[in-house]
């Protein structure tokens, strides 16, 4: 399935209710930060309406230009949750009852079990579900796409789940280093640094707080060696009482 | 500048720290309550790498297809901060520099000014200065693309400084009616909400707390007395001892 190296990931991030900013997104962080650790890049994500024809097509031009795509979002019973006829849609597929997760269903339901519940239990034909102990409710993937829920305790513990099917990678090694110094005086130095270590992904992030001005430099790779050696170079330039903290965490 | 009705609106969310997780972002939040409570329909959000084509291909057509676009992130002084040069290509303009931000650079600098300071004052040609009492920093617009920093703190106090600029437009109205009901017994009477409100968009949230399971109906709307109708339908439908909440917030 993946080919790139570093692979590459993108997210379709479902709901109107992020739009009309009702609810912040907490899913994309968390995405982020375990592909990141599972050396898999996080290219692009998008955020779009309940829609079935705008997911559908979005979802399509990421799938092919990505090695996986995350769907979060629109995977419940209710007339809002369109996310697997979208995935359908943009994989050409119908939408087909699956055996397993109407048993779920029907243990979990019993006599309260509805029309609408059922709905949960069909998925795009040829779908694979990832089972995993962690979570009753197997993850649908399909194709490349993995179909996530957008309640982000569940989203969370789904992506636990479906993690050792996307391992394998060299992961990225990331260090931080923050200092007193303004971000306009450090340009020039950066640039240079950019320039002679092209692995290294070179990032810079003020922030005021009540501790006054902060600057912190982060350093991404997949060779710690050149990260290291990255680092090295901006503290053997930096003046010692302008360090203010190391680590590795922005 | 505005078109359609009601107006749109997309976000480009620029910053390699969002997709690797170092951050979550704030901003997209904050920007569609603002839109909604102006009656302006946030409808895509795209989160992009720091890289200059990348970010002005996304912008020419997020412009094209909106009535305004948003961006956060990517102006500072660093090599990592390219969204002016993005935002220049998009439209096919020059960078020039402007004295009225090169004025406000030296009185804020003074000697400790650096050539890499000075490139916060280069806007594409053409660009508009919106300048505003609350903010020092005038906020770039070109064509109807707004260019806001990607600092939280900052983005919201630039975003009420622009907000006038938005103005005019009939505000959505929304309405919450929290219940116990399980989303899947309620799916078929909010379908049929649905069909008999047309004017109006309706949400179905579920969430899992320490007071267990809860269920949100969110009712969106441009005219108050049709999402109030849609409200009247669903307590008419509820049985009382399942309201547990209404309100206006999800």
């Amino acid at each position: 399935m993946a080919t790139s190296d570093p692979r590459t990931a993108a997210a379709l991030v479902i709901g109107n209710e992020l739009l009309t900013g009702k609810i912040q997104d907490a899913n994309v962080a968390v995405l982020g930060k375990t592909l990141f650790d599972l050396g898999i890049l996080l290219r692009r994500v998008i955020v779009c309406p309940d829609e079935v024809e705008t997911i559908a097509r979005d979802l399509d031009e990421l799938r092919r230009s990505h090695d996986y795509v995350f769907t979060s979002g629109g995977v419940g019973p209710t007339h809002d949750d369109v996310t697997i006829d979208a995935v359908a849609a943009a994989f050409g597929r119908r939408r087909v009852r699956e055996p397993a997760l109407e048993a779920i269903l029907r243990r979990h339901f019993g006599d309260r079990l509805t029309e609408a519940h059922l709905r949960m239990a069909e998925v795009p034909e040829g779908a694979e579900l990832v089972v995993d102990e962690r979570t009753r409710w197997p993850t649908v993937l399909v194709g490349n796409v993995f179909v996530l829920p957008g309640v982000p305790k569940i989203f969370r513990r789904k992506l636990a789940a479906v993690r050792r099917r996307l391992g394998g990678g060299k992961p990225f090694v990331s260090r931080a280093v923050t200092t007193g110094s303004d971000e306009g005086e450090l340009a020039e130095l950066l640039l240079r640094l950019v320039r002679e270590h092209p692995a290294v992904a070179i990032g810079s992030y003020p922030r005021w707080s009540d501790d006054g001005y902060r600057l912190t430099v982060t350093f991404d790779g997949r060779q710690e060696g050149e990260v290291e050696a990255a680092v090295g170079a901006l503290l053997a330039a930096l003046p010692a009482d302008q360090i203010v903290e190391q680590g590795s965490e922005l």
